[in-house]
């Protein structure tokens, strides 16, 4: 077989059949042309990208750091350590720190544990409090994340999620009824409170497989798996969306184009965001999520 | 295995395991709840039932016939003869008189070849003018269900359409990105312009496997295997369903109850109805597609 677009040796098929130069600029070109079409990143912005250390998110922060000069906007990465030791990769920090230096972007770790004011793990943690763990854990990261961005001064927030976690996103709050969650998967999710950062998500229209093949002709090193990569394998979509890959490989690349175009409204009155009357962070409650963990954290002591 | 509701011995399983009095019971009730919740019939309605032969449609029309009173509205079923010989079964027409004999239901028959003022197998025909076979099948139905029942004065139209075609229908219609069809998915579509007859689909929540055990349990005669629904077999996206299907039996169910509940908006401008220069009836352009269809085969007589 031959590479589609300049006919030397294939060397990787996920949609279509590429050399490795070929792959990489297409790659390159379909997440910059994302971006000039929903403007993710216009001049002068000052992008906070959040790294996890798998594959995604390296692939992600290594493609923007190209851009910088491109579309003119300056860019830190930040790394969350979520406290829980059986979910935590002890190589992550110092591989996402070695990626950073070598890359000149600045470095920042945050820990959740810090953000709720804590020593122990957190999933011991939430057990005692009757927390469940992953849910929770995101809650945490997407609070920390936005708080560190908006006093940092970071006007966006850029994450890896890619077609393949959009599309189980999809399901997954479709079959919950979760419709104003589904309305907000968009390369962009603009603020809607002065307090909440701007998101974007330049892998929209890229596939696990092509972020995994990125990172590997990049030869960049990604700290390997995670326990949050060995939960989701074990997610029922993730099983069926691999057997609808096999018949139709465009199938996840279809859903999301087309959550790109339609906007969804549902009957309900949306959320209206205000201030935690505790932290101060936007929440739609009297007291935030958060602020009700660290509560009930605090009275596990007193 | 005892059935769900009353622990007798189980006679059917598709979602739940029912004995047969409990299957009919519930798949009788949640039609009725889907029509009081959607206001799909009320009091004076003059409805016309489009039955094909086969088992949603005779379902459908069996199960509106028996709600004429609790309801309080009035039916007429309609055939339309599609006038392509390799597509039509014989037995249909038989099948659906005696049907509607039975139960006190006036019959219609309409055939596409009479709209059109032609003669010959319409496949023939439609190869002639250049016509893809089941698109150009598939709208002249829908222009003579919607001509017939407006000049007979009725003021809502029922189709058998059930959760697997409206599924079928939804992936089909994203992947072409038609989110304008799919925004009428809907169990009752309002009419859009004075000519344009309201349509219902009281078997929105229904599967096709609960269609034809219905049809079976009440003796529904039914005509059998058309050319339609073997063309339906040889789907791609029937197939793709199925699989996912045997993984997930409440798949289909849970994407049309999500059609219920959202409003799909596109940025491009709606779709504006005029009527047609030639034969007044709605469409979007200066002649309507049938109007354009009829000058083409007139144009092979002279």
């Amino acid at each position: 077989m031959r590479c589609l677009a300049c006919k030397k040796a294939v060397e990787i098929k996920i949609l279509y059949p590429f050399c490795r130069e070929c792959f990489l600029k297409h790659y390159e070109e379909r997440v910059q042309r994302l971006i000039r079409r929903f403007k993710l990143l216009v001049k002068g912005d000052r992008l906070l990208m959040a790294v996890s250390g798998g594959k995604d998110s390296l692939s992600c922060a290594n493609l923007l750091s190209r851009l910088r000069e491109i579309f003119n906007f300056q860019m830190e990465v930040v790394h969350i350590d979520v406290g829980i030791s059986e979910c935590t990769n002890f190589r992550t920090e110092s591989v996402v720190r070695k990626f950073c230096e070598e890359r000149d972007l600045k470095f920042h770790f945050v820990r959740l544990q810090d953000l709720l004011g804590v020593n122990g793990d957190l999933k011991t943690l939430f057990k005692k409090v009757r927390r469940p763990l992953c849910s929770t854990c995101g809650m945490l990261k997407r609070y920390a994340l936005n708080k560190f961005a908006r006093e940092k001064k970071f006007n966006k927030i850029a994450t890896g999620h890619c077609a393949d976690d959009i599309t189980r996103f999809f399901f997954k709050n479709w079959f919950s009824q979760n419709f104003d969650w589904i309305a907000k998967f968009k390369p962009l999710t603009p603020s809607s409170h002065p307090k909440v950062v701007a998101r974007i998500r330049p892998l929209f229209e890229c596939l696990e497989a092509e972020n995994l093949a990125y990172a590997k002709f990049n030869n960049i090193v990604i700290a390997g798996c995670s326990r949050c990569s060995y939960f989701l394998r074990k997610d029922k979509w993730n099983d069926l969306l691999q057997l609808v890959d096999e018949r139709r490989p465009d199938f996840k690349l279809n859903i999301v184009r087309g959550l790109e175009k339609i906007e969804i409204k549902i009957k309900k009155s949306p959320r209206v965001l205000k201030e935690c009357s505790s932290c101060g962070e936007p929440t739609d409650q009297e007291i935030c999520a958060v602020c009700r963990i660290k509560a009930r954290l605090q009275g596990l002591n007193s």
